[in-house]
């Protein structure tokens, strides 16, 4: 497994997360939680978080579960994943929370849920399945 | 029919559309292509176009083609995605071209195809299916 | 809510649960199992479960989960699902258990898990996130 | 490239496709068709197609598909897959066209359209993106 540190180095090199503000917030082998504080340059045409912004909190907490469950300077792309809508995602932060369901060698399945609202009160908006491939962009 | 007027206001009022600098550059009844060029900000850790850009302007494309079939005042909600990423999308500009699958009372079926390039030689690097529910987003 | 009568009901009227042996192993309000025993014309080419078969076992499984939540006399079709093949699928049995992810009053969003195994010893094979309409056919 | 032949003979070997009555109505590198015709017990409750029914169909002609394009002795998986059902299955026969997407060392992206109908008069009911793994059972 990296060092977690080496999970946070790479996550500050996302130049998208930091453009959303996103942060890691808790992070465990095969877990990873990652969020980020409503703003209005964050939402669809109703005013409500986007689902860009939901997918990618959810795509990224994917991939750092994923990655924290792999050997020392491996890396992680996302192969494809589905995310369902649930309910509209008004509040005033939203996190994603994601776990791996099932690492492998090659390809590694995680499942994110994602949450908006305050700590306490956080209503469940959206989900995501996801397939990631553990190797760097080219070896696809 | 809503005018397509009505359909670029729609997406004027998008705070997220904003902060990637996307911008309809194709719209007619059933289709809607949806652009940003690159930027530091827009990447993933590798430098590339992070996956959740690349899904917005997807899921953007999908939406403003299913809201181009739909009755004036009409308005469209995500309800699900799924996006496959078949190549590492490095290139100046992504554009998402989404098309109508199949419209309905309730649901709309789209399917938009994203590409990263330059005008003439462009590459394709993701492709997703989605489905539109034709509501307000408390209908659900 | 209907009566659970009603649900199995509508499942013997399924022919092609009828084909693969597949029986309502559990229902509650919310949540199904369905389950089908290992036989040779349920294969792939390897001699494992076919995709195909875990596939039908889970989208049952939702469509009677969804439809246990639902006003008498309701009908649900399956929108889309995406399914996940965590594992390969070697076993004496297959089940897929249902969840009720989130109701609606249009759409029912449900989550499956298939297992394979005997009891006490079922290893998730695959995972299913699935959108399902409260509607007869024609009305999508 | 394998002989076609035997993409045809890894076919004969899939229990679940006889049970169906499915067979290969075209093969060329890279594209696969399969079809069945109808028979009440590959029927939902309402006497349609079965999603599970056109789910395997369209499974089966991305993996044949796929494996179409692989180097000879070459095994493929379902990695996962999303199907979109876009109208009632109503006819007197269901074809998954299916066609690879893109090819990969390790992963092959393939998409089905599935029809209805007779020839001339087909209808396009349901679609899949799927992933394939170009290995076997245990290598996942």
């Amino acid at each position: 497994m990296p060092a977690l540190a080496q999970v946070h180095a790479a996550f500050a090199r996302q130049g998208f997360a930091g453009l959303l503000g996103a942060e890691i917030v808790a992070l465990s082998p095969g877990a990873c939680d990652i969020a980020c504080a409503f703003r209005a340059d964050l939402t669809q045409h109703h005013g409500l978080f986007h689902a860009g912004v939901l997918t990618t909190l959810a795509d990224n907490a994917c991939g750092f579960a994923a990655l924290s469950t792999l050997p020392e300077n491996a890396e992680v792309l996302s192969v494809e994943f589905k995310a369902s809508f649930l309910r509209p995602a008004a509040g005033q932060r939203a996190i994603a929370r994601a776990i791996v369901l099932k690492p492998g060698r090659t390809l590694t399945f995680c499942r994110a849920d994602v949450f908006v609202g305050a700590d306490g009160t956080e209503t469940l908006v959206a989900t995501m399945l996801a397939t990631l491939m553990n190797a760097a962009p080219e070896a696809r």
